[in-house]
């Protein structure tokens, strides 16, 4: 459904067939639609949306509409959406808004008010911040009937029925899934149905080793608990695979030395694209400051033999390019719960045996090169095979060097609890440049006898 | 529990009791344990392993360790394993083993052959490649209590009841979850109670649209239909997630110029390793034998003004941070769908603007860096006002220059049907390096009289 139609439908004030376009629309679609009128329209196009829809509609809201409507909300339409929003989807958008819309909302939420609170109450990035309280819960000793009753009653309030967990005086013992529910005997006692290999994680656990969980177990939801072991709420696999995604364009952004966003790149405006990408750029550039004292400082070498300047760049980029892959590598894995810690020597043998095999394969790949193309082919002045020699032998060096450093700095940021994807590429390759340049500079001054 | 607990039992050969340990164990645990032992060990392991469990064990498992129980496996046993197993994952591991296996496996699949053959005939990253043909499906005119009795008698074999497919004639026409079956009556009609917002997808689509699609909708699983909306399979959660993660690492690896492998990183050799980065090293080394053949070109510039040298540096890197940064977010944005070839013109726009900004801030920056501290505090020899000018101008026309084509090739990239990600880092640093060279000496020239 284009958006041309929906301006002639709203300017021929035909409410009642937008009404029935958008019974047929999926919440999502409807919710990506919205943001393409001016907000007097949103609100009017809103009030449209069926009551079952009109809270999910809400929720895929972004927050910028998400505002606009509880400004324009009566206290009557506010208490009917937020009763029909899932816990967890109230408390993502609750930490979005100013703080008078979040007292309107909490003030509307009713006895669910408790609830958000205990939520935004856990730290950032815990399992807790992005659990719902909304499961089923059975006692061990009900029946499937007993348990398909309870369901009946109460479980169309439930994020999901798709796992149903088993608690007793509050301790978590197992689940069932809705499987089982269907297709066992009404008679069959929860206990003897239910599964007890249950995966769980706690409130503070971190949120990405959680969505980890969702990857390696392919479960529909992960029970939280507390520290003992009481059950307190679940986290559900759409919220993994938000964690999952965020988690990767953040280690994205740092990666390329831009400060992480989560907006989508074409409504980002100009000025907050600048800011999130000059701070590293400037810091990047004057610690070049260093590169630059160090060139300066064998300028006397240069002057004598200036064929040597060009070959800086080849050597910078190809230290910078072999870092660049030891500590993407590394990164990721420590992301992924691939490489942990304590494998650091692990990470640096096999490093170390890579970046030698590497380092000979580019020596002497550079040694032919510089022999065939630019002294043979090109006859650039002032190559001779003693430069060929320095330069292939400074790749080699620097490519373990650099391997080196970019393999044990990520490792060594989380062993400091900081972010390993801030010594990514612009970080690693500024180390190498001066590292490259030493290691340029003293092995032309013990091979070359004129400097 | 620690490998050497088992290694322990299975010295004493305590096999009751290792058994007793693998049935508390989730089958995701076991077979992660299993790779820790001899392959001799692994296969006596595996057989104590219940029979409930040996399939998903199995399924889990990596491929070296399956290939050994597959060979080592007998007829009857080969049977009983590949009954058991789901046929995306039968697919998944088939994808991975030799020949010889590959036909052992096929003729112990007996009624499901035909179905893994199907599965295996789609192109390698389509939506029928990663899609199961079991799947729960009701026709319209079902009563709720119908379906209730088919999924008793069939549902078992199902992947995954949460959601179940209305089918008429081999047509989707909608969806009934978990949730409905477990709450409506027995004599509901399922054509009253289904929803008809279905989303859907052919078996030829991209998947990663598809795992795209369960970020977007949050759905457990998503029905795969033919060109005439016929089902027939479904792609769940699970997969989405795998692809969604897979994908993102073959992006981090595109861009650290790394060849993709979707193995973890310590159990990756050392020779795989090396194969995987010195292509792309060599390339780009080759490469810069163009920013060389620019430098040697302007000896006599730099030989007159030797400190112009050490500038070089700091500029390329600035401008390959600065295209790095465009690259990589218009990149992330293709992947995720958030841009698109069609925005080509908005994302030029935006990105010139934001490259006027970055340009012009990073040339004050740099003009009062040079004067400050190279020209008054260092006193490097050479280091005039004009050269500050010519450094921070260069700056800011390489900045402009490094944004245009870091935010331009990876949509042209796209354009071509190549894949952004190959348009990255180290490709674009090597085509900014160029540029910035050209734009340093030739402003050099222009402003430097004695050049």
């Amino acid at each position: 459904m284009t958006i041309e139609v929906f301006e002639k439908l709203l300017a021929q004030r035909q409410y009642k067939a937008i009404k029935t376009i958008f019974d047929t629309m999926n919440p999502v679609d409807t919710a990506a639609l919205l943001p393409e009128f001016e907000d007097k329209q949103t609100v009017l196009l809103f009030r449209l949306i069926t009551k079952e829809n009109a809270a999910a509609v809400f929720t895929y809201l972004e927050p910028e509409q998400q505002q606009v409507l509880l400004e324009a909300f009566t206290d009557t339409e506010l208490k009917l959406i937020m009763d029909d929003m899932f816990i967890d989807d109230t408390v993502d958008i609750i930490e979005e808004m100013p703080a008078n819309v979040v007292e309107r909302m909490l003030s509307a939420a009713g006895d669910k008010r408790e609830a958000i609170n205990s939520i935004l109450n856990y730290p950032e990035d815990s399992a807790g911040s992005i659990m719902t309280l909304e499961y089923v819960s059975f006692s061990p000793s009900m029946t499937i009937g007993d348990a398909l009753k309870k369901i009946k009653s109460t479980g169309i309030h439930s994020e999901t029925v798709n796992i149903c967990y088993v608690v007793e005086k509050h301790k978590l013992l197992g689940f069932v899934t809705a499987m089982d529910l269907l297709t066992c005997d009404d008679d069959e006692l929860i206990s003897d149905v239910m599964d007890e290999n249950s995966v769980s994680v706690t409130t503070l656990a971190d949120k990405e080793e959680v969505a980890q969980l969702f990857n390696k177990y392919d479960m529909v939801s992960i029970p939280v608990v507390d520290k003992e072991n009481c059950m307190v709420g679940i986290v559900t696999f759409d919220d993994a695979i938000d964690v999952i995604q965020e988690e990767a364009e953040e280690d994205f952004q740092k990666m390329a030395a831009i400060a992480p966003t989560d907006k989508p790149y074409l409504r980002i405006s100009v000025w907050e694209l600048w800011k999130g990408r000059i701070p590293w750029l400037i810091l990047l550039m004057l610690s070049a400051t260093f590169t630059g004292m160090i060139i300066s400082s064998f300028e006397d070498a240069l002057s004598k033999l200036v064929v040597l300047t060009a070959f800086i760049p080849m050597i910078m980029g190809t230290g910078g390019n072999s870092g660049s892959q030891a500590s993407v590598t590394v990164i990721r894995g420590l992301s992924l719960g691939e490489v942990d810690v304590k494998d650091v020597f692990r990470v640096m043998w096999k490093e170390f045996r890579v970046s030698i095999l590497c380092g000979i394969s580019l020596a002497l790949a550079c040694f032919v090169k510089i022999i065939v193309v630019d002294k043979l082919l090109l006859g650039t002045p002032g190559v001779s095979d003693n430069v060929a020699l320095v330069v292939s032998l400074t790749l080699c060096v620097t490519v373990i060097c650099a391997k080196f450093i970019g393999c044990i700095l990520p490792i060594a940021a989380k062993r400091l609890k900081l972010d390993p994807a801030v010594m990514a590429s612009p970080f690693i390759t500024t180390i190498v440049d001066a590292v490259s340049l030493f290691v340029y500079f003293g092995i032309a001054k013990i091979l070359i006898p004129q400097l």
